[in-house]
């Protein structure tokens, strides 16, 4: 990519949900779309889709559009999608076992390679075929092989010390789906502002709430007509 | 607010976020914040936090920052959340039932007055003190009462059927948990461009997506450092 420190997040964002309506595409048979048609179901506007593409290179040709199964596999590429994934879900109650069995994870490189629990009636039984084990021994389990992503579906009042637990086992990227702000571990420095613990440095929390799905669509349906605009590319 | 046209989409997910810390700071007694405090937990930039909330007026007094409780109580006024909302939940497998669980919508006024599904082992079964009716019974149980949002927890190939059902009984807002793109009803004009169907006009769909997450997340653990950046207040 050209300037990788001038890409907002959101352009990640959107670069997931075009590749989602790529697939889509693909699996219907289209073979060639355009800014147009990823705007109108990404629902933003087509400069704003060929603004976020600029910024990892030229992928359609002008007046062309683009070739559906190669902007897919860039997108794919980009995301760092083309490589495994090892995940670990902590929690493992209604929520926990609706991700392990969540479909569409296996179309990816995700691979679910441990569950984790803490209730002596869970642990030790089977969810998809794999044995659920105690939250103790996730340090160790991380020791014997990778552990780079975990999903937080523990109750909210045990999310910061599972968020803790995932992060000294090395986890670098974490799910929560529990409605807290999970904090990094800081230290206190006399006269000075408190600094971040070693191990949370470079780690990334992505929040999966569903109340503010929720809370979204309270605003938009008060306020008809401010979802379809896209007022960013005016700025 | 002063010019509703121009706000963002994005900007009304950062008050959410906002919203979220606002309570989490009052549930710890804390009585005032800044912009840099709420820029920090929410991982963009003060400059950000400031242009979010004058979208909607003047919040807080230069060099002394925000009282916690008059913002939230503001941002809960704006995202529409003083207010009560019936909601349905349609698909109660493990994720509708883990849905109909979570913790935290009571501490809003979103009430799940109708859990629904097609599985007859699952129709009359109770979650949470409801019984789950059948889909069929939907565009009856709204005539007797207004229904304003609708999640879908069904799966996949069900997710377009079944958001038609909840448009058809007059739900404005659906969270969409399928791993699939809900597309508006549409019908065909004899050489002109197919036209929306009445029905789904002012329609707001929020897509839950867990791989989206997993998806921005690998894009993030490969691209250290991009995360902290909040660039679009560069633009």
């Amino acid at each position: 990519m050209s300037n990788p420190s001038n890409i907002p997040n959101a352009t990640i964002s959107r670069l997931v949900t075009y590749l989602r309506i790529l697939e889509k595409l693909e699996a219907q048979g289209i073979n060639r779309t355009s800014s147009n048609h990823l705007a109108e179901w990404a629902q933003v506007s087509a400069f704003q889709v060929r603004k976020d593409l600029a910024y990892f290179g030229r992928f359609g040709t002008r007046g062309m559009g683009y070739t559906v199964n190669v902007l897919k596999r860039e997108l794919r590429r980009i995301l760092g999608l083309n490589r495994p994934w090892n995940v670990v879900i902590l929690g493992m109650g209604r929520l926990g076992q609706a991700l392990a069995n969540y479909p569409g994870a296996s179309d990816y490189e995700f691979s679910f390679v441990g569950l984790f629990d803490v209730d002596p009636d869970k642990v030790g039984t089977q969810v998809r075929g794999m044995t659920i084990q105690h939250l103790e021994g996730l340090s160790e389990f991380a020791r014997q092989q990778p552990v780079e992503m975990g999903f937080l579906a523990v109750p909210p009042e045990r999310a910061q010390d599972a968020a803790q637990a995932l992060v000294d086992a090395g986890v670098k990227g974490i799910l929560n789906f529990a409605p807290v702000v999970i904090q990094p571990r800081t230290f206190e420095r006399p006269g000075r502002e408190p600094e971040i613990a070693d191990e949370w440095r470079g780690v990334i929390v992505e929040n999966v709430d569903f109340l503010a799905g929720m809370k979204r669509l309270a605003f938009f349906i008060l306020n008809p007509g401010l979802r379809d605009l896209d007022t960013e590319v005016e700025v």
